[in-house]
């Protein structure tokens, strides 16, 4: 059987998917068959484009005419509108993926979760971080008590896209439509590779900020619009069993493209990662002094034998391809709400982090995750 | 009009040209339209399992029932079957891609060469390391005198499969089959970057070292065959124009995968680069005192505009991407002999300077390419 | 003249500053003639042998007798006796270096500095991070607006001699003699390189954290006392000009043994340290793209000439000849209570940021440092 | 009983062993006492600057009155004046320690060598990279069968301070004075670590290239002066035991102050240094699939006890301070002419390859040394 994929988004994540699509016959022969069935947007001709060149069947311009239709519906539309298609389609009995953050407010991805609750089948939020190989290995090393008891976390994001004053206005700039920046869009990863590799986020304080209040309009002279959300976040907070965390973004971290680096102490050992060297884990084992610069690109390191010799490094869109593997994989099964992970669960248990981290701000004071 | 492309060998080379040609519509929607046409091998079995993977429409036995049909044809089997095949699709006026080194004897490479030239249609010789973004990236540099009066260059490339006596053998290990070891399989691809960055090489002094003589034949126990190749090699050279160069390159360097570094320094400026950390360059800038480290990930860094954002880094594979998309422009616009480089030409040259390391490592004395 | 010199303390820090003592006359010949004076200390025996080898003319037990007669009187005592012998000291005209942080209290701290603004002569908090050339050329770097306005400062200082359960109590983990753990210890140094690199810290959220409670007695079978202070604290603060900063220590960091990072971040540029590397300095320039490693062992940086040509490494310990050299020439021209710099008005500073950071983990809010 | 050391010498030698001789008492407290006791060179004023500030006794102008009179004479000098003053004072039973090369040409390191032979006295040739603990550290892995059976040395040494054509001659661009040019500067240290950390250099191959051919001469507009040594040279080797080295050396290489890296492969593990992060070795373990980064700082580290806590890095004086506080002890324990290595042997074996790999360039073939 063939599973038909209903996409939602055709910018930059409809390409990253549409690519992950394309490419599980090659590399994941035990993948489901997969037809990229119908591409979903607004502005008719770049629509058609896009469904040309991403090797869509069809495309449709009202996203309630396809829920119910695929077999799999992929959100990879702005913040806002991740609420109510999704819905919709949980309604339907239709997986679903969600891009990431689940939400642009707490109340969305709330509704988005009890919807994945009632409909039993397998839901996605878009984390693809936790398919990178060199995490799910070091997901293994802290599972199998390879760095004992954890004592710190440190995640931190960092960009410099909005540096430069003049960088124009986006939805990511809008509190409405992307409820809220660095934090959402980059501390969303941090806090998920934190519920991933360590536990649950019992309790922040948190701090946002916003250094450039105002951007020009693209292709609108002297025009501008207000920045509603935060440029910077930073955040501490306590994980489950006392670990102590402490989660920081920019997008004015100036030289850094896409920076994410975990660190992660424990009693036997320690680890460290960047996203900008993904094909690399440093790790600090019980026995040794010094942290081993680790290539994870082994066959036997996750997912990696489906690819390429040693040494032969992988890429960012990668992440996509095993991200979409596992899920469809989940889908085809048949799968619970449990079957794939993370799922809309993760999602919102992300949101409401996120949602203290800014109660935190404007309160100034700790706040529980509860 | 659609190219055909005729592709033999179906192991790991066939997988990452499959994959490139695969990728094209995608990601560079200016490449010719390209039908993977047919996959040509001898296991009947095994290659019909890879052609259904790979995409092709039909498989081959043999390769003369291909070459005169394509419109492009691959030859990516061992070294000692590079020469018949891609001479016979010459002459038949089919344009040749063939994996390096370009022959297992400077025979084959030479006779490979004068009928491409007679041919004169666009000819390859896979050196897809010229397709490194970062590498490009050095290029442009160096030809703009970034650099200043090149000097130096070092290029060496580690391996370390080959550490345990009791890995099997292979027909890379045998010098009927691959011609060289280290030297042509590892030094074929530093010698063209020689070449690329900075110029002809014009004469050497090598070294040739096997460190195990015989290895385990897979499969049958209590039998062994013997090691005719170099396990590892180092050259000394000068370049046209008086540069100094070292090469080495080992499968005996325990803890390196996939390690091809270039070291360059000029008058003005130096650089260095790093196979397993190939999105970055490290450039000393005339005016600035230390390495620079470059993500050359930027858009307008060559071929990135066709991937994602800065920061979010490619892998080894989309050399070949890059590889592709350039030979078959080449062919679809009904290239001259040099429309397409590397060609046979060049790895022809790179094949003299094989011979003359070769050559050196027996006199004991400097060996002039000529 | 000559100046004569009195120190207090003849362990670790007793001996990093004999030795930069020691090393003046050969490397800054026009640094003051000092004499090795007099060392005070509580056990006669190991004083003695402590004397003779660091080249002191005499012993003392006790600082009373010793504080009016000498020309400078340093203080490198646990830190609860910081505040008594250096206020006598004050008050006798003797100018003082106190080691950090200046007292085990605010009150102490207040004090100190109150009796360093009536005395009315040089004063110095033994803060010596601010003395590696890298960080006094980053230092100038930011002067010139090099980075432009900066927007970030993130500073971390990792140990992990204290991840051991086992290791022994000492006078570091007690309140009463160190007044706080690793934020004492270690965030002062942090706190006032933030200080000296960026501006003022206006507010502050922090948390502490203490994983082991109690530590064996070191030669004392069986016997355990409470661990009292933090091994570990984060903070978030605002520093002047709206910087947002994010600090960190731990005792319980895997792998790391002195590990100092400072991170900044501007809207022209970046930089960052790390006191293992302690001759390197990371800096994005504007025109740049990526980090440059600078190795700052040139002529013209920071005290270099007074060391050895480029690429000749400095250690550790010359961060505390150039603090003596600073200070002893403050002393000896006879310089004002802000002929130094860091003072006591500034080891106050700091220890402001230190008390503030304390007071928010106990009310779980921010705090204002004022 | 004080040891007298008389010091040929005064510039940046001189001081760097000047400064070794006044750390000893303070840190290696079991160190023979020593007096500075004469200073010997030929412009009286600058010497008797540099005795004031280098806390000699007295000075001299003459070596020939020096020689016989002191405990051991240290000869610091331009490579040419190493024999005749070093013989002599062997010939007088003076234990002496020599800066490296040992000589300008084989002729003089043999007689040097064969007075040292005679003199049954200690004798250093001054390679102080074997004292960097790191480098200890190394060779006692590979003595305890760490790494396995060695397969690979490189070494190379890089500086760029002639990139310049505009810097001045001076002595060390002579052939007379100097021997030979970065081969006898730089790359005598790395054939030095090869035999100390791997074994006799049995037969090489080399190059020397001189990339500017005159200097303009200090001070004398409009003269310059000829270079008539190398600028950079390359090498292959052999090794004892099957070894395959390469060896490389530049006063061009832009970018790098101080940049000798030697890396080593073995069967069951590798390892890498850099002289400019020489508290660090990257160690490839057994077991491990990285290279390790070992901060060498620990307690338990060569010569570390003497010095800092963990992580309070050294610099590359110590590396003088090691080399003087061993071979004064083999002086003041009246040792043979073995009781300190690298001896003159050492340094004739070392002089030998260098003398072998400018054959070897002047021939254009592989030299046995011998």
């Amino acid at each position: 059987m063939t599973l038909t994929v209903g996409v939602l988004g055709y910018r930059f994540m409809g390409k990253a998917h549409a690519n992950a699509l394309a490419r599980l016959p090659m590399f994941f022969p035990d993948a489901p068959d997969v037809e990229r069935h119908v591409l979903v947007g607004r502005d008719e001709d770049a629509l058609a484009d896009a469904a040309h060149r991403f090797g869509f069947d069809r495309t449709a311009t009202d996203w309630a005419d396809v829920v119910e239709e695929v077999d799999a519906f992929y959100n990879l539309g702005p913040n806002h509108v991740h609420a109510e298609p999704s819905i919709a389609a949980l309604e339907a009995g239709t997986p679903v993926l969600s891009e990431k953050p689940l939400a642009n407010d707490l109340d969305g991805a709330e509704r988005m979760a009890e919807a994945a609750a009632s409909a039993e089948v397998p839901t996605a939020t878009a984390f693809n971080y936790r398919f990178v190989p060199a995490l799910r290995y070091a997901k293994n090393l802290i599972n199998d008590g390879e760095l004992g008891e954890i004592r710190h976390f440190r995640g931190r994001y960092l960009q410099d896209w909005l540096v430069d004053p003049e960088e124009p206005w986006s939805w990511r700039n809008s509190k409405e439509m992307a409820g809220s920046g660095a934090l959402g869009d980059l501390g969303a990863h941090t806090i998920d590779l934190a519920r991933f590799l360590v536990g649950d986020v019992e309790r922040v304080s948190g701090q946002l900020r916003t250094f450039v209040d105002e951007r020009p309009v693209e292709g609108e002279a002297d025009q501008t619009r207000p920045v509603t959300v935060d440029d910077a976040y930073s955040a501490q907070a306590e994980l489950e069993g006392g670990v102590m965390a402490t989660f920081e973004a920019s997008r004015f971290a100036d030289g850094h493209k896409n920076d994410h680096t975990i660190e992660i102490h424990g009693s036997e050992g320690s680890l460290r990662f960047s996203l900008e060297r993904l094909n690399e884990l440093e790790v600090l084992r019980d026995g040794n002094r010094g942290y081993e610069t680790i290539l994870v690109t082994d066959a036997e390191d996750p997912y990696v034998e489906h690819w390429w010799p040693p040494g032969h490094v992988l890429g960012w869109e990668h992440t996509f391809v095993h991200e979409n593997y596992e899920f469809l994989s989940a889908v085809d099964s048949g799968g619970s709400a449990d079957g794939y992970r993370p799922n809309f669960e993760d999602g919102l248990a992300v949101q409401m982090v996120l949602a203290a981290i800014q109660e935190s701000d404007e309160r100034g004071e700790w706040v529980p995750v509860e």
